[in-house]
């Protein structure tokens, strides 16, 4: 128990630092990233890799703080840990994907970097979202730094290249958003996430703008600099029309026409009425709330809300100015459903009975209300602290720190929590989960000093928000 | 009504024949392709189009009759629809893509060809199967005319070579099959097909299987053979271990253990006991019988029967001669089901209730025992029997076909059937359907000569029969 150690008398921020500083990972004596939890009391599992997604929040954390060189660390053995060569091998990695984690070993007193790319996770299952949040991460790593000289080098731009021809690409489909299989994200359990899930295309989307920046104008950029701007208006449009609900749209879709044949189709994708519930929609949606609806693909719209695609699209101005808002009205005005005992749901509402059965494949560990089924993840605090913030909302945020202040320490930072109302500790959860601590110490930090969030957000969208 | 045409005292074959020759397209004089239906009684919709797909059964006719050039024709003008380029531009179609239909249309008296990719499709789906039979359909054409010199040529050469970069680019996942969303082959609406659909899966088999005769060994080929030959074997294995059901491994699959860690996890995708339906399956599986499973993923695997997959994995001997027995042991034993009053239902069972309605997304054309969902194609036909007499057991087919004789005139050649047993013609249903047509005529082939076999299968499948 870390209150042995005298944690007690410090602060809960004091107390959260300190269990950072603890999670440092290092690799021949330099920092190089966090580990995933330090819980003293279960077995580590693969919670001792550093996760990518993972290490998000710590190295915003790093960065604020003015301590770069961590971070600096980790984007450069995470970019040697990229496949650039494989493409047709399907044993190896995909070239230009990133891994889901590392971890160092050793061997014969060597240490050692080993990554999973997906091939060591339960179901095998590779992540979509590391290589789009790696872009996302080297460029707010250029703006905390002023340093162009990384980002400029020769490796570092084939790596963006890499990442965007392997996301850009396109295969079997003819849509703007990227196409990856099931559990490619965060959530890395079957959950009906195939296709086009709305967590991936929200990163998508801000790793092609942050690609723009970081792509220098030399000749052999100037294929995928050119590729990149045409990816964005149509994807653009497609997640601000075709994802979005709020009432007005509730109505339109309602009223769909079917089974439509040609290019001037309305219901482009062939959604039948009796696939969506309306009904329990329509009590839900409030009058001035909508947001981005999860998943979209022929004859499927997945009405669930995921935070995680709604919160990054406000930060990244994804959402106009006024979806932007309605999907903070929506947070505010269904606060119990969505915030609850603990900031918060990473979707909602969580698939139940034969919802449950069919789409997760009955995965006993995301049965209703727990975990990614409708658990409740503290790391999401810091995206809806941003978001506020980003919006002019900041009483959002602090109503949700109040909300987490009063569990995290005392629930020794758990991983997530289970629960219609998110007052469970998990049920599998890990304690000092890194990305808790991180989570709620960037929100302090967010709220201490919003001009951090130059680190996520884009000029136009700081425009939009004055 | 064709009966009125005067047709009536032709048998039904010669019905057949004469139908079929009604349906072939020309361009600019030339015969390329055959019409999907010529449905006197209701508007073509796209039914007007010649698909790629549909068109297989109507060439292997035309190459067993000794009429190769609509073949011929037929490749190269579906070879120049094939984008070259653009591989980076979303609302293009992907390089190396295969339409999923053309049609002959004029403008100013001038005939041209326009193809859809899906951009036009309900629901916009784009076709995966349609380049997989292409290159499966020009080694059916070499073997048939020994004509190499129109494989040699640069055209095809560069054709075969972007169909499979285009499959064999490893993407978001790991695996040895191809990745593909939802309703991207003859199912072309959304039935839980995303992923690794055992359909697409044997067809990509099959291509990958072909283009090795097909490549030159010129240099430009040379890394493509080889990753060719790297996919090979681990999808071979994938196929007929992990997606291989019966009752021995219906025990091993009810007893695995969840949740393994690591590259040695027996349960590599992390299949749920609760989410099998073991007790309806270890009722319905004869002890001789067996069949690949419809589709595996991340806590995935859907135990549905699919004819297209099983029966094409036959004839192309992706699996082993005594699993292929199985298979037809179980269409045998299970022939009420499987065959009932229509060879063959295309998937068994049909998605019911809220399976039907959040697979399906509530789609009315699929509901229970009709269309793709349970309902029965008399196209399969031909693939029935010929994987019934690759296996030396004819009376399998002869069987079959006298049941479809039953109906398929007084039917007028319709499109499908619907209820559990086929006894309902489909109810939106084209008639005079040109592959109920010539699935019908191709089965009566293969029965007459068997040697027409070698136009789909391969040395060592006729080596394991004899």
């Amino acid at each position: 128990m870390r209150e042995d150690r005298g944690l007690g008398n410090l602060s809960i921020e004091q107390q959260a630092w300190q269990a950072l500083e603890e999670s440092i990972v290092y690799y021949q004596g330099q920092p190089v990233g966090t580990i995933a939890a330090l819980d003293p009391e279960i077995a580590a599992l693969n919670y001792d890799q550093c996760f990518i997604r993972d290490f998000i929040s710590s190295a915003l954390l790093f960065l604020m703080q003015g301590r770069p060189e961590i971070v600096r660390n980790f984007l450069e053995i995470t970019l040697k840990l990229q496949p650039k060569t494989g493409q047709l091998d399907c044993s190896k990695p995909s070239r230009g994907l990133m891994p889901a984690s590392f971890k160092i070993a050793s061997f014969n007193g060597q240490e050692y970097i080993k990554a999973d790319f997906g091939d060591h996770a339960i179901g095998r299952v590779a992540p979509a979202d590391a290589c789009l949040w790696w872009v996302i991460l080297l460029r707010a790593y250029v703006i905390a730094t002023q340093d162009t000289e990384l980002v400029e080098r020769e490796d570092f731009q084939e790596g963006i290249r890499l990442v965007l021809e392997l996301c850009l690409v396109t295969r079997f489909d003819m849509y703007p958003m990227v196409l990856v299989p099931d559990a490619a994200s965060m959530i890395d359990r079957r959950m009906g996430l195939y296709g086009h899930p709305l967590d991936i295309q929200s990163l998508f989307y801000g790793a092609l703008k942050a690609s723009l920046e970081l792509l220098t104008p030399i000749q052999s950029n100037q294929f995928m600099i050119r590729a990149v701007k045409n990816r964005l208006d149509p994807l653009l449009k497609q997640l601000r029309e075709h994802y979005w609900l709020d009432p007005e749209r509730l109505n339109v879709i309602y009223r769909f026409q079917v089974e439509e044949y040609g290019e001037e189709a309305l219901n482009q994708f062939n959604i039948y009425s009796d696939s969506i519930p309306f009904y329990r929609l329509a009590n839900w949606l409030p009058e001035a709330g909508g947001f981005l609806a999860g998943n979209l693909g022929p004859s499927q719209l997945d009405c669930r809300f995921f935070s995680l695609g709604n919160l990054m699209a406000i930060i990244l101005s994804l959402t106009t100015e006024q979806q932007s808002h309605k999907i903070l009205n929506l947070i505010e005005l269904r606060w119990s459903d969505l915030v609850g005992q603990m900031p918060m749901k990473l979707c909602y509402p969580a698939l139940e009975n034969s919802d449950w059965q069919i789409v997760t494949g009955a995965d006993p560990k995301n049965r209703p209300w727990s975990y990614h089924n409708g658990g409740s993840w503290p790391v999401l605090l810091w995206m809806l602290t941003a978001a506020a913030k980003k919006m002019g909302r900041g009483e959002l945020a602090h109503h949700a720190i109040a909300v987490a202040e009063r569990r995290l320490v005392q629930d020794q930072w758990a991983e997530y929590y289970d629960g219609p109302d998110g007052r469970l500790i998990g049920k599998e959860a890990r304690k000092y989960q890194t990305w808790t601590i991180t989570g709620y110490l960037l929100a302090k930090e967010l709220i201490k000093n919003p001009d951090h969030l130059k680190l996520m957000t884009f000029v136009e969208g700081m425009r939009e928000e004055r």
